[in-house]
């Protein structure tokens, strides 16, 4: 750690030749991929606020000045980190809109709740944990809000469009976009304690539709239309 | 802050008839109470390992060492937080419990989910936010976790009862724990963007009775006995 200090602080010097710190991430891995990975692996296990940008590029064997050659800040790691915990479930709400009215919107919503689910558990290092944090909450963070909540608006609309007729009397679309968003992030309280299943996957899109109001038929049905939506988009 | 530092650093001497650095929570509050109150600020705005017990000290407006008298520890400060953010929660599940099968498992789970949500928007500066953090993931905290697992291990009991046979047969009540605790959790997220309201509280206590697979009429029946019950716990 203080070797590394004192090779960083003795500036950007031509390095040829010199034993290098070997990246940890399989050789191959574009350095920008093993910064946002060991950013990730340091930001969960020590917290934002304890982990700095030197801690991050000694993990993948780089120096500091390589590392703000990709991300101007800490600030710029995170924001990032968080959007790939939504950017693919985005892109299946986009996917699954397009088909138009042949899709009926229970199979919607459990559609997305299936990929969101997948999207939280093949995240790295468990990143959805970070989106509580308070350093997550600044202006710089914006971007990833905005998202985040325009995932939340898709499970209020697909909610409310499945919803039965007495639960969409009495839960608004936001109320119920707040509700279902939060349960299909369970996984990630899952992940922290055990490896999740594919059986977690179905039984959080299956309650997502109960909390709607569906009857199990209905949620039998959505789920079999689902399965084929899922595997017709690849 | 220099002030105070130095003041701190002149060690433990008689301070009668010296101004003194005023509390800022309501005067007759006890030292206790207003430690944990600061600690619970500054944790959920800047974060666990940004704050230090000097920062909180300061807020409270006593010296370091008289926080130490009350709390070893930093790590002390964050147990006890976590721990009051459960453990009215676990009180209402050992009341209902105590009633006997007089009270139907539906309506025990929705009192105990109302109960939980006005734990949780009660719980100073949303402390709920911080059991994700990774500092609470040592050792230290397992009390707290227990208490959590023992709270999450109600839930399951009282939805596995609660549930439609469909339900029961498809989701084990370690799984049924996991989404209901997670759902009453909402709140938290909530109130990070707004002030939770009643309606919250009786919207979350119905979904987590969908969620077990229950019909509206059924819903509406446990919500009735539900409010009897803690009206009767007063």
């Amino acid at each position: 750690m203080d070797q590394a200090a004192a090779v960083d602080q003795a500036g950007p010097v031509s390095r040829a030749g010199r034993p290098r710190h070997r990246p940890q991430a399989a050789s191959g891995v574009p350095a920008r991929a093993q910064i946002l990975d060991a950013a990730a692996a340091l930001f969960t296990e020590h917290g934002f606020a304890a982990t700095s940008t030197r801690m991050i590029a000694e993990k993948v064997g780089i120096r500091q000045a390589s590392l703000y050659y990709h991300f101007a800040t800490k600030d710029e790691l995170l924001v990032e980190l968080l959007s790939t915990s939504v950017r693919p479930s985005l892109d299946v709400v986009e996917q699954v809109g397009a088909r138009g009215p042949q899709v009926s919107a229970a199979a919607a919503l459990y559609a997305v709740a299936v990929a969101d689910v997948r999207t939280l558990v093949t995240a790295p290092h468990n990143i959805g944990t970070l989106y509580l944090l308070p350093e997550a909450q600044g202006d710089v963070f914006a971007p990833f809000r905005a998202e985040r909540q325009e995932l939340q608006d898709a499970y209020g609309r697909l909610g409310a469009a499945a919803a039965a007729p007495s639960v969409a009397a009495e839960l608004p679309a936001g109320q119920l976009g707040e509700l279902l968003i939060q349960l299909v992030e369970v996984v990630i309280q899952i992940r922290r304690a055990r490896q999740p299943t594919a059986e977690d996957a179905t039984a959080i899109a299956a309650s997502c539709l109960r909390l709607c109001g569906l009857d199990a038929g209905a949620v039998a049905t959505a789920a079999t239309e689902a399965r084929a939506l899922l595997a017709s988009l690849g």
